[in-house]
């Protein structure tokens, strides 16, 4: 027997990055951030009274999204707090896709995306990236002569790393029918030099809807906090009716708030990341096997053919030393590892490894 | 200009109790547990370590299933973890009802069920409870006919306090052709004495779905911490297919765990929430205003007509002293408050405003 809805039960579920139980597993496959969250994070979360567990958390996180607005340079009404970027993404589905309509994505991507769709029996209108992992030109002509009322990108790209222009999204936005909502989970590890910014054009843009998380940045993946930046087209429905009521608890939102409003200590492990980005594809091209140009915290490096049996193969080697990397094992993607930046040790160890591996 | 599918567009979303800012507020107005969580709780909130925050937490709360599982005599694959009851009851619509499709409930009952069927585009299927609060005779029947693959029952009920036997449960389980979730987020504060057990009903009714939550008997309504219990066909989908990944983060899933594991301290704030559901009944009806009888850790009073300007006016009145209680406004609850048990201290306060305000 089974009471599944049909989408449902077509469907396959998500598979998450392994989370190895151990914690001297050097975990270079899910992209958290190597440091530590800061001091002001431990301290609000010790510091916590138990009156902030008894009693419900504010329904809106109030506080929270006055902080967040005033990082962004927003108003707190143009900020939607949830339970993890995750959320985010489910509900611009919710909202914004009829049940069966289609969804637009570039391909490859996050692999989230297709089930998100797969549950709202959705279509997934998939458009292939370009020899450089962009959106041809072509892009947001195609999501429209599709139908396609919501389309998801993730800037910097994953599994790339790739970085578009804050212009480049503002054509797609302005071009596109529907909904944007641009992925920035992996923004804050972008060259600051570069002066990105996409936020600034929620003020000009009605159908963006930017998604930030604290997952990755911040180093707080544990705790499962994500916001949505755009004008209240976009942000009004999801706030006032589709969000669950109490979707972001009171602890984490009150570790959120310690963590945006303390921002140097974050600030300088995007620093050491970019760093160890460098000298991490430096070393891996060093070893014949290179990597995408990446703004993101991970390198996606290409394994040469036969090169200690393939990327498959060296993902499991590496995985038998206690060092894991992502593979996807999916077209494009078959030759190589997504590898997350660790700290110094961490990377250096991965490189031993690699060296004894293919040596 | 507005991106929302149909079904949003034309709902209104849910309007949670009020959260007043103040922490010495008297708050009988959304259900939380007077006390506060146990010492045991609070130790592994302060101890929680910096890398718990930093790395993606368990996809599947693998401990926090263990311990559920053995505290309620079933497999860890008969549970499924989520960020509060709330995020259960939204994934049973998502996974059962196809979109468009109508959900059962009976009625008065939780506000936010309509809202979760609006989201969905579902029509409700409303069915009257009798004059003690109770499903008529032709309950399933009724939902049977309309073609109902989702039936919402809170237990006991809210906000009347009402308990349905389990032996009840199981005939309208064994009746519905669909799914039955019944919400048992008040159950902990039934008399003990009446053994009452819904849980084992899930070894021979694959359709039942039991909704657990630590948000009022645990005193961890600020955490979001719930969970779903069941068998395998109506737990996998959810777990497998259409929960969010990661949707319980590392801290809730660790204080839920340390709750569970040292159930003593709940316990007896249990114990003193039912002695003050009495004493509190008992003052009331002094006064004139008769209650329920409730299992629940709330009663809903009926106001006699013209005392005091009726229920509306009192509510306004003891808000105006600092005093929240609950006021609906809807067919068959214009004359109630429903009044959350508080602390003696707070539940003599309230006395006294009444008092005052009627006498």
């Amino acid at each position: 027997m089974t009471y599944e809805r049909h989408s449902v039960r077509r469907m396959t579920g998500y598979t998450p990055g392994e989370q190895p139980d151990t914690l001297d597993a050097i975990k270079l496959n899910t992209n958290e951030n190597p440091y530590p969250p800061s001091e002001a994070v431990m301290a609000a979360l010790r510091d916590t009274p138990a009156e902030a567990l008894r009693r419900y958390p504010s329904p809106t996180s109030a506080t929270l999204r006055r902080i967040a607005a005033e990082a962004h340079g927003v108003a707190p009404d143009q900020i939607v707090a949830t339970n993890g970027g995750d959320e985010l993404l489910r509900l611009a589905v919710t909202t914004f896709v009829e049940p069966g309509q289609p969804i637009g994505v570039a391909d490859p991507s996050y692999s989230l995306y297709p089930v998100l769709a797969a549950v709202n029996g959705s279509p997934v209108v998939a458009s292939p990236l370009d020899g450089n992992w962009r959106p041809g030109a072509d892009f947001a002509a195609e999501m429209n002569r599709a139908g396609v009322n919501l389309t998801l990108l993730v800037n910097p790209h994953a599994p790339s790393g790739t970085l578009l222009k804050a212009s480049e999204i503002a054509t797609i936005a302005d071009s596109l029918n529907g909904v944007l909502l641009v992925d920035e989970a992996y923004v804050d590890f972008v060259d600051p030099e570069l002066g990105h910014d996409t936020v600034r054009l929620v003020h000009e843009l009605d159908n963006l809807l930017v998604l930030r998380t604290l997952s990755k940045g911040y180093s707080l993946a544990g705790l499962r906090l994500g916001y949505g930046i755009g004008s209240r087209t976009v942000i009004d429905p999801i706030a006032r009716k589709t969000r669950d009521s109490y979707s972001v608890d009171a602890v984490a939102e009150r570790l959120a708030v310690a963590a945006l409003s303390h921002r140097t200590h974050a600030r300088e492990t995007w620093r050491r990341v970019r760093e160890e980005r460098a000298r991490l594809s430096a070393s891996l091209s060093h070893l014949g096997i290179e990597c995408v140009p990446s703004q993101a915290n991970f390198v996606l490096a290409t394994v040469p053919p036969h090169f200690g049996g393939g990327a498959a193969d060296i993902q499991q080697r590496l995985r038998e030393r206690n060092i894991y990397v992502r593979y996807f094992g999916q077209p494009r993607l078959a030759d190589c590892l997504r590898v997350s930046i660790g700290s110094p040790e961490q990377n250096d160890a991965l490189m031993t490894a690699l060296r004894e591996i293919v040596g």
